[in-house]
């Protein structure tokens, strides 16, 4: 990321505004939104103006705020609850597979929680706004040490491919996956890194290689169907991406594509790392199938350029993100180090462990 | 195909022009295009206006005949040697990796060679016309046979992925990957289609889908990212596509896209299908390798909507074909049976053969 430029951005005090660059526009336009209430905030994310799960979960905490501001400062316990409960399933049903959503209004709920019978509305409003800035400010320290912990594996001189965008526009600024090509590169190391365009809405094409490029790290844009025959031709020596949520087990939901790029990678003998915050992590669920996916308008993939490009009422099946199961997922990097081999139990002590 | 539009047309006598379809406005506008000369076709064949492997054939065999029209009626032999080896050669440079391109190329420099002696110029361009129409008529022919012998493949009830467009539009009417679900249609079984939209020109989307919807058949757009998430899910019966060209072992170039989409099927147990004509085959190359790989303008894949959608500058990697290797094919299926298993040794088999 541009150090201009911020993914998100909590302007004022507790009576203040979230604003969000948007992300649809980008990298033609760089234009930012101001967010002044809950249903701002729903929208952005909802319309993927902010999108990338640890930057929606930053994004749901600020909402949750945003929607507070309008509560009484004389409401008693029951109302503040009442709203706080309210506010966050309304943010919550913007997007369903990004875990780092619910993480976030958790993490804001059981701060509440522990507040209700000591602090009064005003008090609760600034102490939640404080836990949100915490979550963004907490974001930044966990995105480099992903970087850290990833850049052992990047070898100086090496082709690196990804998917869709896990940078700094995806966190509050620095990144997951691409947090590792910064921080090998800030250590000296000539990378070059292969960005899939990330079909329908071209997060790839119009944020990856951006982000890249505004750091000075050779990109080669192509599209998502180039990849199996990139990594056939030897260029590519590994590949990260990000993710959305993840499984007990290490099953990871990412982006749409990231499952047939685990496909290829794995018939090429090419390492497959996905990096993510622990809070990433849904240990309710056992296995990736039971990771709801979510699908999206036919339009984005119709109409997406403006162009109409497909036949009026044909049938499209658009889901946002697929499942890659662990068994072809070299290494998960975390915050906490990697999870190599992935399976539960490794999962298991790395969220155990604390630093 | 409609019934009403033909890809390409002879209208006129041997001072005709060849009528096609403009496949890049499609599906939103049907616009037809005349070409008056050889330099019109060339760009027609190079800008994508016609394509599809055999339908570039037939429209190079038109090119080369609108290429002498302005030949002298009384002119000598070496002149009208010397005019059908510049057309030729200039017609063989639209294009490098479709092998059809130069198989009805040299059909027709053949054609001529055996009749220089006897033919004065007027007779030898009738002769020409006649062998183009004639090449014209056996792809209908052709294609029409690698429907029946694919058909077989088809289960009522069956759903089928394909990429790019190997349907009427890639041929005179019927296609060749197409033409087997349309044979399996008009034999009365019920079939669904998955189309990959095909980035980055969108064939899939704007040409398949059009195709299949026109016929009635099923047919669901998917984003070519999807296709190895759409197969783990169980919904794909088999993969059939179509081929650019194909090298003696079965190595087969075809659009960029579908060796991705053969190692997601190779990895989900999931029956893989190449379908051509035999002019599809290039015997004096011995493995895939050796097959040249057109690429492309950055633009196709940075604007091809009307939109930039990358930014200024940045490095873009389009190769238009790739090469799938012959293991990871159960068959190729042509107007003279099924090559299965692929090998060098069934290919030669089924090239001798004649029906």
């Amino acid at each position: 990321m541009p150090t201009n430029i911020e993914t998100l951005s909590w302007l004022g005090g507790h009576f203040g505004t979230l604003r969000i660059i948007d992300q649809t526009l980008l990298p033609t336009e760089v234009t930012f939104i101001e967010c002044r209430d809950a249903g701002a905030v729903w929208e952005a994310v909802k319309m993927l103006r902010v999108r990338g799960a640890p930057a929606i979960g930053i994004a749901a905490a600020y909402g949750l705020c945003l929607g507070l501001q309008s509560l009484p400062n004389d409401a008693d316990i029951a109302e503040c609850r009442r709203r706080v409960l309210e506010v966050a399933g309304y943010l919550a049903s913007a997007r369903p597979t990004a875990v780092n959503l619910f993480w976030a209004l958790d993490r804001m709920k059981t701060k509440a929680e522990a507040l209700y019978g000591t602090h009064g509305a005003a008090a609760l409003k600034d102490a939640l706004l404080a836990e949100a800035k915490a979550i963004h400010e907490e974001d930044r320290v966990i995105c480099r040490a992903i970087g850290q912990s990833g850049q052992e594996f990047i070898a100086d001189g090496s082709t690196w491919l990804t998917h869709c965008n896990a940078g700094g526009l995806a966190t509050a600024d620095y990144g997951t996956a691409l947090a590792v090509f910064f921080a090998a590169a800030e250590l000296g190391k000539t990378i070059h890194v292969y960005a899939d365009e990330t079909r329908p809405l071209l997060q790839g094409a119009r944020l990856t290689t951006w982000e890249l490029m505004q750091r000075n790290i050779d990109v080669t844009l192509i599209c998502d169907s180039f990849a199996a025959w990139v990594m056939k031709q030897g260029k590519i020596d590994g590949v990260i991406v990000g993710a959305d949520r993840i499984a007990a087990n290490g099953d990871t939901a990412n982006k749409i594509g990231t499952y047939g790029l685990a496909v290829s990678a794995h018939i090429h003998g090419i390492p497959f790392f996905v990096a993510a915050p622990t809070s990433t992590f849904d240990l309710t669920l056992h296995s990736g199938g039971e990771i709801p996916i979510e699908e999206r308008s036919a339009d984005e993939i119709c109409e997406s350029f403006g162009l109409r490009t497909a036949p009026e009422g044909v049938y499209v099946y658009n889901p946002a993100f697929d499942v890659t199961p662990a068994k072809f997922i070299s290494g998960i990097i975390t915050e906490r180090g990697i999870i190599s081999p992935v399976n539960q139990q490794n999962v298991e002590t790395t969220l155990d462990s604390r630093h």
